[in-house]
């Protein structure tokens, strides 16, 4: 191969390694948000990561570009596939497929990876990590109650502090009949009126001024890409933008602020009716403490929610890794969609469900300094001082694993200073030295790396570190296990 | 959206859901891989599952197929990405990409799913798990004697009991010296090379007289379909032939068998070598109990190997379940890959590697009987008598869950006769009734259903079952968690 032809390393734009602190904080929080799953009731299915393309539907936010917001390709028999874009779409397809077998309702709890073929930016991925739980085959907002306590019981799992999140709902019932109230009800304005409802969605995002355009005649963005609007008048979005804003703390006046609102809309009316039926159960169970929210501006982007939809957000702000001050926002969420599974089977099929943004979550637990840095402590190092002893290495090696303590043999080709700048950077607690000397004496001597750099940064001149010989202890080789479980037993971790 | 329109749940051929007794499994699977991984030093990392195509390189054994063997797209850019179809490319590009910043060698382990766009089959899937760990920048074959040591642990870790697996391990050196012997050495040999490798490879599938076959004229199957052969003539072939078969139990006695088999190539003899090397250190750890053994038969199928080769195989035969005899063979292997980092940075990059077939060795365990059938007891149930006093049950559930025991209100609209009978279904142990008279008195009922399950097994007719109620009791709704936890404590596991 000549120079030329070397490939270049590198990932395809949105896509990211994960490294080992952020592989053990991902798989802490899917164990606490599982037992949160699991306590409720929830059991575990996992679906492949490829699925049919219409079997997924096009329900993604941003269908109107190009290729859809997903990634797809062309099977042998030339059926379309794609990447999962979320884990809803696809549990519907395995209830749908599973419908006898089932027991309904039907709890289920899946994680993994979905795929978004989207522009990438900052923190926006076109791979990243969700963890669901769905309620299929329960037709009262009962179950979105239950689901919207155990989002906030989630959160808690996590650690963090009540006060510091909230679960807001809404109802896409209310916001229908909102739009019946300003005369864009009826199917011919379906596609206007998820317009009005994405940009509502938008408020965190743009504000009021920018949700005020995108309902209007549309905003330009900073890089000049202009986003057409909804084209509503300016008395349309005084109404619009005054049921977002009527929300308040206490639930039972949010409720009687939407009602004269939708009052000529059955649909709305229905749908503050199961507002205050939430409420009253969040209530009964004293998750009304600030913990779940009755919010009008809640919509989500998702175009097959049908009743009650609810988002998690974080309250509190953080520095980010550019130093900017971020208010972390939503880091979940999920509603009901009663059509998703009816679908395919043609009988009506209630649904509802939550998603955590285990990604997005992981970002803002580490901004709340809930994550110690870095990954803990390597392996013992048994350096190799004569490479015609590897043997004898490898066999000390097989001790400390036979005694349970993590250990390697240094396996590259460099020299005793490079062997100890290597167990460095795996951060060991320890390194195994034997030389001839030692073999011959039956001895070993183990070097304490952590202390050994302590008492460096204390010692000025490099003669005295030497002559020192910090840390540094000579014990028999048959006491080789022992004497390195005392040396871990200072480092709780290692 | 009409009844033509409705779309069919369905998955695309070799794809599968997995369900919660599978997902226990592996996730304990994977934990005790990840225990044995770590306690040789291994850290985790974790790659994307798109990668551009040109950095994954092509070394599939299928890649003469039309698509070959991977699921490809073009991103907005033109250019060609690919789903990983095994974990090895991608760790590759990642060292390649990240050189500098990781201590080296440089021990990682990854799980994840990969994907081969190939024909399925039983037990062949278009998406399987994948746990490796490999050990880049270590050019000795202590590396690959570690490897295949772990490798062993690996398998008494997931319960296996040593004589029912071996390590086997042969080196690609050793069969090039072969290639030459035959006169097929040489760059312009390389593909015919190839062809004959993966003819050996194919020794447990096919037998000898198919790997003649295919070192010859080529070979038909059942299906009709023609495999072309690597075209050898008979004297040739019975070199390969012999060759494959030198193996022994005695290491020693296999090495002296390949010796003059190779006598008349460097490279043949350097492989011989390193295999008597490995021997040595394998010994040294006393895994030469038939834990790990030389083997010229092992091949592995893909390209990238330049160096010692493994492969874990279960011994013993199970019964499948369509009631067939199958040995598991293979469920894991992996070698020496000293090209495919080097590949990008265009200087030598020694490294080794093990892949364990986590969904294969899963189907192993399973036919082991090393795994229990189902997936445990459901939660408890709190049954709805009454719509109207949904908070009051909900408040149960609440006490149960803030006690820790997994529970549930019933959400669905069905009767009571279906609720138990959801509960039957969920493997509950229990549910909880409150009908109006056991409000009015301030009592719960709890009906222990595996209890009376029991019961009514041995009661002939359903008059006995009303009457003696078997399995329930009646307590102050006060004593509800204490009861519950009675009931429970029977159930180990609940």
């Amino acid at each position: 191969m000549t120079r030329d032809e070397k490939p270049k390393a590198r990932l395809p734009r949105g896509f990211v390694d994960r490294h080992p602190a952020d592989i053990k904080l991902a798989d802490e929080m899917i164990g606490k948000i599982k037992q949160v799953y699991e306590l409720y009731g929830f059991e575990p299915v996992e679906t492949p990561l490829i699925e049919y393309t219409d079997a997924l539907g096009k329900f993604l936010p941003d269908q109107d570009r190009p290729n859809e917001g997903v990634f797809s390709l062309q099977d042998d028999d030339e059926q379309w596939m794609s990447l999962r874009y979320d884990l809803t779409a696809p549990l519907a397809r395995y209830v749908a497929e599973n419908f006898d077998k089932l027991p309904k309702p039907y709890r289920s709890y899946r994680v993994g990876y979905v795929f978004r073929n989207e522009k990438p930016g900052p923190g926006r991925f076109r791979q990243f990590m969700q963890f669901d739980a769905d309620t299929v085959g329960a037709p009262t907002v009962a179950a979105d109650a239950e689901i919207c306590m155990m989002a906030a019981d989630c959160m808690e799992a996590l650690g963090i502090p009540r006060g510091q999140y909230v679960i807001r709902v809404n109802n896409r019932k209310v916001l229908d009949g909102i739009m019946e109230a300003i005369g864009i009800g009826g199917d011919d304005n379906a596609g206007r009126r998820l317009t009005v409802l994405r940009a509502i969605d938008k408020l965190d995002k743009f504000g009021p001024e920018g949700v005020r355009l995108l309902l209007g005649a549309g905003r330009m963005d900073e890089s000049g890409d202009f986003t057409k609007g909804a084209g509503l008048d300016e008395a349309q979005i005084a109404v619009v933008i005054g049921f977002v804003g009527a929300g308040s703390v206490d639930a039972d006046l949010t409720i009687a602020n939407l009602r004269p609102l939708v009052a000529a809309s059955a649909t709305g009316t229905a749908g503050v009716d199961e507002l205050a039926e939430i409420a009253a159960l969040v209530r009964a169970a004293g998750y009304d403490d600030g913990r779940v929210r009755i919010d009008p501006s809640v919509v989500r982007g998702l175009e097959y929610y049908t009743g009650p939809v609810y988002e998690a957000e974080l309250l509190f702000e953080a520095v980010n890794d550019d130093g900017q001050k971020v208010r972390f926002g939503s880091v979940g969420g999920g509603g009901r969609y009663d059509g998703l599974v009816s679908r395919f089977r043609g009988e009506p099929v209630p649904a509802t469900g939550f998603s955590v943004g285990v990604s997005r979550l992981a970002a803002a637990l580490k901004a709340l300094g809930k994550v110690e840095a870095g990954a803990g402590y390597g392996p013992v190092v048994v350096l190799v001082m004569d490479k015609a002893e590897a043997a004898r290495y490898q066999a000390m090696v097989a001790r400390l694993r036979a005694a349970g303590i993590r250990a390697e043999m240094y396996l590259g080709g460099s020299g005793m200073k490079a062997q100890v700048k290597y167990a460095d950077k795996r951060n060991s607690p320890c390194v195994i030295i034997q030389g001839s000397n030692e073999r011959d004496a039956g001895e070993v001597q183990i070097k304490d790396l952590i202390e050994g750099a302590r008492l460096a940064k204390g010692i000025s001149s490099n003669e005295e570190w030497r002559e020192s010989r910090p840390a540094q202890i000579t014990v028999p080789e048959a006491d080789l296990v022992a004497a390195v479980r005392d040396i871990l037993a200072r480092y709780p971790g290692a």
